[in-house]
């Protein structure tokens, strides 16, 4: 049993209105920020998840999107599995 | 001129009270979600930005960041400037 940091990014889906994102695009050029075009609000989760292995946190992970994270109408999910958070970094 | 995609992580600074994390958590525990550790709630803004370079577009990016879209007393942010929008996804 392994502690993996799960990161977890929900985005509004293409083509449907972002209203958060509109009002930042609008905040910015209100600010002077030129050459600003679409801009796309979305989640970014971290969760800490023991699992057995890479594989199995990523499926719980995607299971959690799909009952509580993300909305399955408006929204896509993506899912990356980090290394396990009890073991020390890896020398490069 | 170029137009950048810009992915910035907005999280809430370590060792701060994370609420909507905290209720996260929670939640995904009522659902039966086991070995579910610290859940940490972010936001995550893709901004299309016209550019001359790169660093031109990361500088411009942190400057949005220190002045709109992170709060520098609770925040973290950080930037990745993604390839240029306008040109053909290079062959792998």
């Amino acid at each position: 049993m392994s502690a993996y940091a799960i990161e977890i990014r929900v985005t509004p889906r293409r083509g449907l209105l972002d209203p958060q994102g509109k009002a930042i695009q609008h905040a910015l050029d209100s600010l002077g920020f030129a050459g600003v075009g679409e801009v796309r609000a979305g989640k970014l989760l971290v969760i800490e998840l023991e699992a057995d292995s890479p594989d199995e946190a990523a499926a719980r992970a995607t299971r959690m999107c799909e009952k509580l994270l993300a909305n399955p109408v408006t929204e896509d999910f993506a899912i990356e599995v980090g290394r396990d958070a009890a073991q020390p970094e890896a020398a490069t």
